[in-house]
């Protein structure tokens, strides 16, 4: 069992699809994250921030499933960064309704001491600069430093960007992003070109058509489960990220093998993900589901063809 | 070693894509179907229709393939199907630029007495009635039938395209395809009210994003395979189509698993056509080409997780 820290935004969402609509939920990257990787055993940690706002039960919520929030500043007379989106028809795209960065904005993040040797480092999307100013507290360097980021920073921080994207080991992106980052459309030569700006390996996750991990000539696809109905994509990705990391951080093995494996079980837990409200389906998952779960990503992809 | 009846168009295509334009090449979905079935031990009937321009060397071309092409009718004084497209720049969308169905028009298949026991007959995309009219001529109920159709059928002869549908156990189209024939736009609820019209098994492409079959409450899932550049899509869904029944007649096994296999085959072959303009790459295929690709598509896709 690994040490995982990871370091993201802790949210308010309040999102729209075609199925319905919430008030200000809980959200945030480091949330999906950390709440996947609470299926696994791994001792878990999340540095982020939350204004006065934020419910005492949320902070609770991240204690019962075994996450330590010592380093979960809470900012007195601010307020909690809030996201608001409204996802069209087909759930494929979605608009920003609104963004209000409030403690988000002047976010430095401190990482407790006893982070600071942690195995695994999953750096959520946010300021390249914060993400650099993580890795320079950590007092050894991780086994794997897993790195998230978006179409933003590649316009706005390119510069910085280059520099974490340099120090990282796994980048976990989506297609769109994977094909500005690198300038190309062709998902293997994207694949290829971000590997060259630092990474060993690259995954390019594609929604509802999967995911690509990509390590030196090798690749590795993982469909995303095909299910009757995605109520709401929201969290998707990072759940990805957080099944990824904490099957990794429990298994203490970075070869590529158990990278394949970690990609299913990132694949998994964005499965459930997607079936109620943020982070709803997350919250009381039982090991028994997520093996089944398991047991049809074996079945939907594994064949036996006599090879000449 | 089964026989494999084949129906479908035999034509000239003019494609433009954005690395390059042809002039009128060999197209037909019974052309790509029947190359790449070629790659298997069947033995392979082309049921179609062609002008008196059609060269003569193309008719070679497919004897020395070893495709039965006594059910391929040349009409004298009149011209081949010709169809011309344009894809758009990421190869995902095409504009049709012209159709001239000629000889098609009044195409009205006739079945070699020889192929009549046919044990796999694979129904290329055609009007229904013509589908149905190879049907009846069947001496003996193939083993299998297999059937593409696309949306113009679903928009103009809906009921012919409900009773074939019927007589057949194994639809393959893509995903637009099943969204728009069931009504319903998540694939799995897509697949299972297409299932409930007749066919056993169901098979929706999803182009560079793989491939679905379903049969009752079974789900099996291949990927494309990630190619560094895709050149031309003309033809891969007939080269898929081409390769799963080109499968299933050499091995005569229709169950479950050999169909998975069959999907894996399809997606290999389809993989081969989309490297070069028209039929090109399925040309001059050779064994090891195919196996050590199939390798490829067993790396990408096996994984190895202790399940608990």
């Amino acid at each position: 069992m690994g040490k995982l820290l990871i370091v993201g935004t802790v949210a308010f969402d309040a999102i729209e699809t075609p199925f319905g609509k919430t008030d200000k939920i809980l959200g945030g990257a480091a949330t999906f994250i950390g709440l996947a990787a609470s299926y696994f055993k791994a001792d878990a940690a999340i540095v982020s921030v939350v204004g006065e706002d934020f419910p005492a039960s949320y902070l609770q919520l991240f204690r019962e499933k075994g996450i330590d929030i010592s380093g979960l500043e809470v900012v007195q007379g601010a307020k909690t960064f809030f996201w608001k989106g409204r996802y069209q028809n087909d759930l494929n795209r979605r608009d920003t309704l609104a963004t209000e960065l409030n403690v988000l904005a002047d976010f430095r993040p401190v990482v407790p001491q006893a982070y600071r040797d942690a195995d695994l480092l999953m750096l959520g999307n946010l300021h390249p600069d914060i993400q650099l100013s993580v890795i320079r507290q950590m007092g050894k360097r991780p086994k794997l430093i897993v790195l998230d980021t978006m179409n933003y920073w590649m316009n706005h921080t390119w510069d910085s960007l280059m520099e974490v994207i340099r120090e990282i080991d796994v980048i976990v992106i989506n297609d769109e992003e994977a094909r500005q980052l690198s300038g190309e459309y062709s998902l293997v030569k994207a694949a290829t070109m971000i590997g060259a700006m630092g990474p060993a390996y690259v995954v390019i996750k594609k929604g509802e058509n999967g995911a690509l991990l990509f390590h030196e000539d090798r690749i590795f696809f993982a469909p995303a489960l095909p299910l009757e109905d995605i109520f709401d994509p929201t969290g998707a990705g990072d759940s990805f990220a957080g099944g990824f990391a904490g099957y990794l951080a429990e298994t203490e093995n970075i070869s590529f093998g158990n990278l394949k494996n970690a990609v299913i079980h990132g694949s998994n837990l964005a499965s459930f993900c997607v079936e109620r409200f943020g982070t709803e389906r997350l919250l009381d998952l039982k090991q028994k589901e997520i093996d089944s779960r398991l047991e049809q990503f074996s079945e939907l992809t594994q064949f036996d063809i006599e090879m000449k």
